[in-house]
């Protein structure tokens, strides 16, 4: 049974689409048809969100390991804080309230974010056990224009994400979208998959997600980094073929990075990958230029 | 005659193409054709560009106004700079090694920059006497792709721009690209107009821009704000309809809001207006939503 959900926008302070829906219902209620569920409406980072940024100091949203948990001593006072960022803070209070963690009292945390990639509407989870199926199917079923990410490369717990404080959790991710701006198109699929999301917690607590045919998902490979020069500087850019095809099939000998010097840096794997987060802004810093997935059926 | 040349990148540290088209020229050099120019490369938020910010204090593209200018005191010492901005510090050093505005050293300054609006390949001028309306027609010749839009509500010199620093000045503006974000599509064109205006210079100087036709161009109106409601939270967003349409004619009646509640919000001037800006993620905070045009032909 999923009673107990949390919908949280703004884990990142400039994806708005989240930030939106959760205003948006915390202003005219959340849709009737959810009456039963028990949902709690969640702005997670108010100071990150108020500046229009993803975060103040570090990323909220690689806060929630059992390990930075324990070291954020939430309770200490002010002064002795020490090299605590603010997000470790912050997560240590959002873990009280909506887990905490490992020994939940929230049955699902559904946590909204958006991308500059084309990523269309994501539904990410980190784990492939029973429900996790049942309710990627679901999404597929009823928005069948979704994309299901698996990141089961580590246990649900070991990840550092906001929404396992949840029994479960989930998040949304949908694009593209720049940071700080907000689309009519990526709002709409946002809010339709948050929506799905709770209409598959009602009909599985009906024993209503029993026989849903499998679907196709698309298992987490690795990032792939831009090439560098010797001082660190990028000498390439994403290939226009590959930009805003995310989840397309690149096949090995295809381009995927055009040089400054107008020659084509090509995908080198022996098997077609579906690249996705491609020239995501908010990993510039890293210079990840996008992730690699294979294509399964789950 | 125009010979110096300042070509700026990095006025706002996270608009990527300008940034990486003078990182480019400073590494390879400036393209051999146009080497009877004088040309200085110049990124001019180092700090900004480093944080991967538009600005760290205040947009450093609207300090050099000479109110701005006169009273950042560049020559005090850092205890007496009271609240000085970061920013303002460095238009005062900016404009001496550039200008000064009003008496500069520099013939040109073209400052680059790209924007979250689907505007394409933008130049703008902030004047319309002879030498810039000679510029905007050898773009539209030699790029006819390009838009050309005109600022000049005020006189040259009372815009607060960095470029205004030059006895010319003229920004690029390009988009749709995401803050944090180089884009191929957006780069080549940025790097196109870049190259359009070099080559205007050196037939400008060869006196051979006299008899060039007459072409479209906008005249900026206002700005355009999203409806708030009384929290001052935002109750619509960009109608799809004029979402990535920058510069396409918006008629009287036709939506340009979409409200949370799901009705449309039209356009009531009396005239077709040219909007652009549209949904700008910099302009967030200032709940600007569009800029209106009038089309021209100079």
């Amino acid at each position: 049974m999923i009673n107990s959900i949390a919908l949280v926008g703004g884990t990142h302070g400039n994806e708005m689409s989240g930030i939106q829906l959760v205003q948006n219902w915390e202003d005219n209620g959340v849709p009737s048809q959810f009456s039963s569920l028990d949902i709690t409406l969640y702005k997670a980072n108010p100071a990150a969100i108020a500046a229009n940024v993803r975060f103040l100091e570090e990323d909220l949203n690689r806060q929630f390991t059992n390990q930075a948990l324990s070291s954020s001593r939430h309770t200490k006072t002010p002064n002795s804080l020490g090299s605590i960022s603010q997000e470790q803070e912050l997560a240590a209070a959002i873990n009280a309230q909506l887990g905490p963690k490992g020994a939940s009292t929230t049955d699902l945390v559904i946590d909204i974010h958006n991308t500059t990639s084309n990523m269309g509407a994501t539904l990410i989870i980190l784990d492939t056990s029973d429900v996790y199926i049942k309710m990627a199917r679901y999404v597929k079923q009823h928005m069948p224009e979704a994309n299901i990410l698996v990141e089961d490369e580590k246990p649900y717990h070991e990840h550092g994400y906001l929404c396992t404080t949840g029994k479960l959790g989930v998040m949304i991710e949908v694009g593209a979208q720049p940071q700080g701006v907000l689309r009519e198109d990526v709002f709409l699929s946002t809010q339709k998959m948050a929506e799905v999301l709770l209409s598959f917690c009602i009909a599985l607590n009906n024993n209503e997600c029993d026989n849903l045919p499998p679907c196709e998902a698309f298992r987490l490979g690795e990032n792939v980094s831009f090439p560098l020069n010797e001082e660190g500087n990028r000498t390439a850019m994403i290939h226009h073929s590959i930009q805003d095809n995310d989840f397309v099939p690149l096949m090995p000998g295809n381009p995927m990075f055009r040089g400054f010097d107008g020659k084509d840096i090509v995908w080198h794997g022996d098997e077609p990958t579906y690249p996705h987060f491609i020239n995501e802004a908010a990993y510039h810093k890293l210079d990840v230029a996008f992730a690699t997935s294979e294509r399964i059926e789950i």
